[in-house]
């Protein structure tokens, strides 16, 4: 069960965006796990995708088709990563990329690709290029529910967002899916996230705001500081609202645009991190008074990677020693630890680097039995501040890790 | 109950080096708390500290004490870490000195005080200095064993080694003890460790070989990633064996007698991961054909590190890809992965980035059930290598790491 609320939202459909989903027979029989999304011609499309150097064959394929023009179809499966799986994954992805462009007479480097599942198993190809046909014929823009719950692995809900806002007093619609779970950290993980809008945009502004939205919700997210083979996070902008073109960065238009897509980007985002694996707990951390972000999201993640802290979240221990050892052994360079400031939500929990005076365990026991917690610390060394959202270390973490193959 | 068998081995005294033990009542009662070391006058003493910005007052005060002359005393205290408590906790420290510096009509800096225990309280003083006279009347040179358990918190058993070597043909001896348990990490953790020798060395030379030994032993090791803010590693050399004077960083003597040292450092801190909080797996992740030992070391702990390859080790699980996962997010620039190899013992699990062609899930599973394990890394890029040791991640730990407080 995730921690809150991330029912699935209204969501309307984007004018020149179309989903269609199948089943492959690559997961579990009767499920979805195939899905395609076909846009408009003239749509923009960008992308951020994973830093592993073990980067997945569709992965590679993705960058090589999106840097030879501009993609029409996106095609993904759940279930088979294609990952280290060497030219074999490739040809199996190019396989599929062909057989759709055949169908709908595009040149290959139209489609791009993407794969998450298990790792270091060629995708069955084959099973794929036999859906394609139905993929085609059931595109609809009103497919985002079942598109969500086609590229699941073992999230428990479908996780999507959808809002409304406006580009020069036009209103135009921004739609998002995403996928998490497990392999969850900064700079992308098994994680899948597609976003849409009908605005118009240029597809420099737009690889802009993917790099933006990416840095402050994607890229803030850790369950277990794990990243995987197959991460990418894609936007489309179909410009099929009335809005105008978006195409100055430094436009009213585009700054409340951005605005509005980092809001969207973060809540998405933060559903992944209520839906980790075995997750009980939804914790943000917020590191202020640093000398630079930089600091601030070293201090965050030592914060949010350390087992001892994510066991006391766990455990509702407000062991505040395990957290100023975890910001301790942050490399802040000289770090005067006499001027740290900690609290849990409202109470005050360290004080110029030792216990609150007006602490006491009940109020910090009190807070600590949240399902949702804010830690946040002040380095008390300069005016930068970030924030990221993490989960704590179950049981249930260890027994869905421990037992994930058998 | 700890991987492999750390036995308590059979431990002569150290000419010149005495130990006493007493219950102050700081742990449960009837459990040894303090110990308290006396060195003859002349020995030399070396040490390193945690790097943990938030070093407890303690650690300040020994480097102090450090700077302003030869200690003779070392006075030791589990179940209280006297961490994070400010000036008073700086005071508690100081009264034990002072106290144990009165009996002993010696100056303060001569005695250096060590915690380990619960963060954020400040040490009971009077406890200790009560116990003082009982610590001086039971000093002796074969009291290892009673000391070893005296400074045990979450350790399962007491960790010693006994070794005798050769300087210029005069046999020494060279004895050790260590804590561990949790927060064990490279750049120390929640971890003291003493060793000694009869030899005769250079304070200096102490120095350089206790710096050296640490870097290949237990800053090798790592449970959960966490570095306490107490961790101390100390070597004395009383000088009382026949040997002649080691004060030559070049000799032949120095050489012989560091390898022999490191050796023993290595096996005392394996017994630490041997007996880690939760660890049913013994694991050496070894790393080579870097460019850099560094980028080696990297790998290595992002293996070691890595909660989805600590849970698979677990597991028994040889999920080749949560290895290369782990290899792939280590920041080694520019990282062919087409290069690397991995084997799991002796079996090769991955050949040029992929699964070799020789694997079974069954070779790999035979290997994953055993005890002990090794991962060899080659990133086929260079001659560096570098081998770290840690535990697997367990329902075990999870919960030693949630019930710690209750």
């Amino acid at each position: 069960m995730p921690v809150g609320n991330i029912d699935w939202p209204d969501m309307p459909g984007i004018a020149g965006i179309e989903l269609g989903v199948a089943q492959a027979g690559i997961k579990k029989a009767g499920r979805d796990d195939v899905l395609l999304l076909r846009l408009c011609e003239g749509a923009s499309v960008a992308g951020v995708f994973t830093k592993n150097a073990f980067c997945a064959e569709p992965v590679k394929m993705c960058k090589k088709h999106m840097a030879a023009g501009s993609p029409r179809y996106l095609l993904i499966n759940s279930g088979n990563a294609n990952a280290c799986t060497g030219q074999p994954g490739w040809n199996a992805a190019q396989a599929c990329c062909d057989a759709l462009a055949d169908l709908e007479q595009v040149g290959a480097h139209s489609v791009l690709p993407f794969s998450t599942g298990v790792i270091g198993e060629v995708l069955p190809a084959d099973k794929i290029i036999h859906v394609l046909p139905v993929l085609l014929e059931n595109l609809s823009e009103d497919n985002w529910a079942r598109a969500a719950r086609s590229i699941m692995t073992t999230d428990t809900q479908p996780k999507g967002v959808s809002i409304e806002c406006f580009v020069a007093g036009a209103k135009v619609r921004i739609n998002g899916i995403a996928k998490g779970a497990g392999m969850i950290k900064p700079d992308m993980a098994t994680m899948l996230a597609y976003m849409a809008t009908d605005a118009a945009i240029t597809p420099e502004l737009l690889q802009i705001l993917c790099k933006r939205a990416a840095d402050k919700s994607f890229n803030r997210i850790t369950i277990d500081g794990d990243t995987s083979t197959n991460d990418a996070f894609m936007l489309m902008a179909s410009g099929k609202s009335q809005a105008p073109l978006i195409n100055d960065v430094h436009s009213e238009a585009y700054r409340n645009f951005e605005t509005a897509f980092i809001e969207a980007s973060q809540n998405l985002a933060q559903f992944i991190v209520r839906d980790g694996e075995g997750a009980s707990k939804y914790v943000e951390v917020e590191v202020r008074g640093g000398a630079t972000e930089a600091e601030c999201l070293n201090v965050a993640y030592e914060i949010a990677h350390s087992p001892l802290v994510k066991t006391a979240f766990f455990a509702s221990d407000a062991n505040w020693g395990r957290l100023v050892m975890a910001i301790g052994k942050a490399d802040v360079k000289e770090l005067d630890s006499n001027k740290v400031n900690v609290w849990l939500n409202d109470v005050a929990l360290v004080e110029e680097g030792g216990r609150a005076a007006s602490y006491t365990e009940e109020a910090g026991q009190a807070e600590m039995q949240k399902d949702e917690i804010r830690v946040l610390v002040d380095l008390g060394r300069g005016e930068a501040k970030e924030s990221i959202w993490t989960s704590d270390l179950s049981h249930e973490y260890v027994r869905i890790n421990a037992e994930y193959r058998t």
